[in-house]
This record gives C-alpha cells, structure tokens and sequence, in this order.
C-alpha cells in the first residue's frame, strides 16, 4: 500500500540520520507533492508513523521527528532527574499545582482510601531537552508528611521524603496502559487533542509496607521506551 | 469538543453496561444519525475510543467494544494458558509456523547472537474467548534445544522446555513500546492496516544466567493492561 511505502521510506531517512531528531518536517502539502502523493495518503503515512513513535505533533506548530526515547524502568528508585542524567538527558520538571483536596476514584483505588479522605494533589510537567513529555499527578497521603505543601514540589518528591521525612519507597506495583491526551493535559504537553499517551499508574509503599502515595503518568507515549530486568516470581 | 462528547456518552454506556464486551457498535451511519453529527465527527470520536482502548475495530466487520483487558504481569512465570484461565478468561493458542532460519536483526539484538547464526522461529497466534489478541514470535537458540521443532508448537514453551529438557526460565528481561499492525500481522490478527498495537519484547534467561529464548509479542493495545509489582531496585 502506498502510504505504508511512504512511511517506509521516512523511517529509513530516519534511521540514516538523514532526517535529525526533533527536526520539524516539512508542510504536509509540500511533503505530498515531494512523494508524488494525495494529501489523504500522505496523512495516512505520517498518522502510521505517529502511532509508531516516529513522529510527533505539536498543536498548531506541525510534525515533528521523535527524539530517542527515555529508557524507564518503573522498579528503578531512580528519581526522573537521575534518570535522564544517566542517559544524557536534560530534565526539567515544572509545578503546576500542589493542593490539599478531598481524594477522587482514582486515588481512592490507587491508594486504598476511605471516600472523602483528605490528600494532597501535586500536578508537574516534566520535560526532556525543554520538550515536555509527561504530565504527572501525584496523590500524597497528608498524615504522613504533614507540611508537605511548604517545600518546593518542582524538586524530587522521593528525595523530600528522604530528606525531611526520613521515609524511602521500598515496593512499587505498577500498570502501564494506552490512552489518549485530552484538554488541559494535550495543552500542557503541546499535543493536539486526543495524541497517543502511555499511562503508568504507580502505588508506591515505604520501608515498613505502607501505601504512602501514587502517581499518575501520561506519557507522550513516542518518549518512553520502558524496560526492565527481572527475577521471575514462581 | 463534540467528537469528546460523543467519547464520554459511549464510554458511560459502556460502563453502565448498557453495551456489553465483544457487542458490535452499529453502522457509523447510524450512529452519527442517532448522536445528531456528521460522520467526519463520529469517526474522530470513534478515534479516540479505540486510542483508549475502548473499542477495536475487525477489518471488514466493523467496531466493536473492547472485553475487559487480560491483566499481564511479565514477571510472573506463568504461561499464557494459564495466566488467562487464572482470570477466567478461555485461551487459545495457533501455530503459524516453525522453522530453522538464520537469525534477522531483531533477534540478534535480543539474544545477543553472531550475524548467520541458526536459530528456530516460531509464530503463534493467542486468542482469547475466539478473539485473536497477540502475535507472537519466538527465536529459539537451537543447541540448548535439539529436535524442538518435533513437538506440538502450540502447546507451551516454558512446559516443552522443563518437561524434555529440563530448563527453566530464571529471569527475563523485557521492553514495552507503542507501535502498529501492518501486513499479515494485522490480517492474522483481523485488525484493520496500521491499527494500534503495544508491543512486548522479552529476553529470557534459563537457571544458569544464559540467554535462551526471546519473545516479540505485538498485542492488539485494549487486550491487555501491563501490571506489576516490585521491590525496587537501588
């Protein structure tokens, strides 16, 4: 089919080096009339390549081509800024809200609440190389870090707990699913609405086994590439 | 957005009950009729449906609701038969085919193996309830299991491997990203060209810390929610 052999020939401009990361493409008439294409063709090719992490949209700016994508692995203790350091990345982490507020479906299933319970509600936006690439929710519970609120949030979470509260994550049960980008979440990351978003989902516990909070990640999903390494449980 | 209205009515349909899992959604032409909107708008709703995983579309048949996703823990050591039936759920295996072949790129990356080395390649199919969810892939390093090719493929892996050979897997290591259905994957699969896919690579290590198989499974993306839990790692 057409647009899978224009999809095809872009990957390999792509993997060549031809095309750079981050590289803005160019419009998409103009990239139809250079594959001697309909405009509908061409948009089937680029919709396949933005499904296959290749590219990527931002609102009303064009297709970009995709940067190599983090490495993350959910059982690594390493905090987002550790993390893109060690594969020569630069992170960014931005504040949006952090609040006091009565516990949604959400984290009440995340962390096993009572209806009504009172948590804190921290939102960021997390970016590579100045690209946002994650928008993050956090659910605290506030009688195990009373004062949270006060300390800069944009800084790690696990390293405020560590160093203020003296608790560190020992267990995390993770999920990892597939989604969409929608309202203030698209806007906040750039993307157009309804963009492809990987969602992990973490419960984190302390040294003594206690849920203490969670975290709800929707992912560019072309940003991530999330791996692992582990003994099987029998 | 009205397309993200027409999202939100079908989603609370569907979790009410009122469409049930594996219900086929009528014609887009009448949907739209009964929503009051413009095919063009429907089909972005329906869009966004199956980009949550809400729906999945047959080629040639039309849309469907999506069943509840197969919970999938990668570290856990169960196969699939019977990590489905652990969730009352009705699997089934088919053997496309199984050969010795010399190892392609992907295989040499994942096994960690010499350019023209022999290895087996296995393709199945899963299925749940009747409806094929997963293709997946075997390389098989050949001198650990001589005459493989003689037993009945469709059967499992890891019990052919403990039960004449004596290997067990010890440890695995696995990736998780985003692509899409094309070729005979996505016929063998009944997805339409390009539809989403979460594709699961898996190194697997047997007793003594060597590389035995690899697995590529590409699942269609709604069939499966990815958990797990662990101790983290410092």
């Amino acid at each position: 089919m057409q647009y899978v052999k224009i999809k095809d020939s872009i990957v390999e401009q792509i993997e060549s080096g031809m095309l750079s990361p981050r590289q803005k493409l160019p419009a998409e008439r103009k990239l139809a009339e250079s594959f001697d294409t309909t405009r509908v063709t061409l948009r089937e090719a680029l919709s396949l390549l933005e499904a296959e992490g290749r590219i990527y949209r931002e609102d009303r700016r064009g297709w970009f081509i995709s940067p190599l994508p983090l490495r993350y692995d959910p059982t690594q203790t390493l905090n987002f800024p550790e993390m893109a350091q060690a594969q020569n990345r630069v992170p960014k982490t931005e504040l949006l809200s952090a609040k006091g507020t009565l516990v949604n479906r959400q984290a009440t299933r995340l962390l096993k609440l009572q209806p009504f319970s009172d948590v804190y509600r921290v939102d960021r936006v997390r970016y590579l190389e100045d690209r946002p690439v994650v928008y993050v929710t956090n659910y605290i519970r506030p009688e195990l870090f009373p004062n949270l609120l006060q300390f800069d949030l944009a800084n790690s979470l696990t390293d405020i707990y560590r160093e203020h509260y003296g608790v560190v994550y020992q267990k995390i049960g993770y999920s990892i699913s597939s989604s969409t980008l929608l309202g203030d979440m698209a806007q906040a990351l750039r993307a157009t609405q309804g963009a492809p978003a990987m969602v992990i989902e973490r419960s984190n516990y302390n040294q003594d086994g206690e849920l203490i909070d969670c975290g709800i990640e929707y992912w560019r999903h072309d940003a991530l590439s999330i791996e692992s390494i582990a003994e099987l449980k029998r």
